[in-house]
């Protein structure tokens, strides 16, 4: 593993790069506040530039200590950038609710975001290779590690693995009812919250899957 | 409205910009595909780079034929950058479910996400700066333009309208059951779709909300 260790500071330093400019009163730089964050969104968005040309694609990731990873065919823009040690920006999001406000300016959203920001790097050891699948596995559906096939060692050479060691990252979360300009309460206008979240349905087995077969607890109680 | 037509032609052509280079046979570049994405999408994950570095940050957004608004507080970095016409990339991602393979290499995701390139420009025209409001309050809940005290002139001044004429775009999507390898499909393990989705619960009443006003069918039967 050559994974550094989490550090030992729960707050990324404030600078120009991780800054929450627009109402900086919903900005946190915490790693307990930003990391459970990052954990519970499903996928995240990864911004990189080629050709001064930003460029953003939606992946699934893991988060080992202060470093994400993604993985997938070398063929992938991200994965050979991001190997050649392209600064990438990850954002992960989290969408609450719809907040309602009685007047159109003030309605918006209800939302956690992490931004993070580092340089990619190409994980070549078979260790690291190994605990990046277990953990991509694990993050997508806990538990089902203990179910699946693992990859085959032709498996893990013909993916591409990359590891961001997190320099910087901010979050950024609305949470409560509308705001509303103090004349407009008076106005008869339902407003409030309509939660939201992803939520999962009833599993569809596989067509060909041999018969008596049951659904495994990691996607019968799927939850984030 | 400086906003132009939308073009007649349905295809966007492929480049190096947008062309899917991973799994090509899920790429798509109509219109007609990509569009409903945008649409279906509550947020979208916009990219753009400063100082070389990328960036990428969550926002609501609208479309209006062949252009992408966003809207904000003057002081955003995104708003303000691409109001001076800086490259952006604008990425709407749908989760409809976990693909739950026998094997941890073909475990994946169903999923429809667009990518879309242009420039940004500033909307002053106050014409179009009200056709984005509408836009960006019925993307969000359909209905709600009816219900809502408008923006006041001061408040549309206070607030920074940006478009994006859409030059370039790709979708990539995945459906169906997991695809294992041949020799997987006799084990033991349960494989299938796991679905997944935005769904709204019970409206939450804004605790300040005059009493007898009842919940609008925009919300109490919202759906995306």
């Amino acid at each position: 593993m050559t994974t550094p260790p989490p550090t030992s500071a729960s707050t990324f330093a404030i600078n120009e790069r991780n800054r929450v400019r627009r109402l900086p009163a919903r900005g946190n730089y915490d790693r307990d506040t930003i990391y459970p964050i990052v954990d519970e969104s499903l996928i995240c968005h990864v911004g990189f530039v080629q050709d001064d040309q930003p460029i953003v694609i939606p992946t699934i990731h893991a988060r080992i200590g202060d470093t994400i990873y993604f993985h997938g065919a070398p063929a992938s823009r991200l994965l050979k950038l991001a190997a050649d040690g392209a600064k990438v920006c990850v954002t992960c999001t989290l969408l609450d609710g719809l907040v309602l406000a009685r007047s159109a300016f003030h309605s918006s959203m209800n939302y956690r975001s992490a931004v993070l920001f580092g340089v990619g790097r190409l994980v070549t050891d078979y260790d690291e290779q190994w605990a990046v699948m277990k953990a991509i596995t694990e993050h997508v559906a806990k538990g089902r590690w203990d179910e699946v096939r693992y990859a085959t060692e032709k498996e893990a050479q013909s993916t591409k693995f990359v590891a961001v060691e997190i320099e910087s990252a901010s979050a950024k979360i609305r949470t409560g009812p509308p705001k509303d300009d103090e004349e407009d309460y008076a106005l008869p206008i339902w407003a409030g919250v309509l939660p939201l979240a992803l939520t999962p349905s009833a599993p569809i087995a596989d067509p060909l899957l041999t018969s008596g077969i049951a659904v495994p607890a990691s996607v019968s109680q799927y939850r984030r």
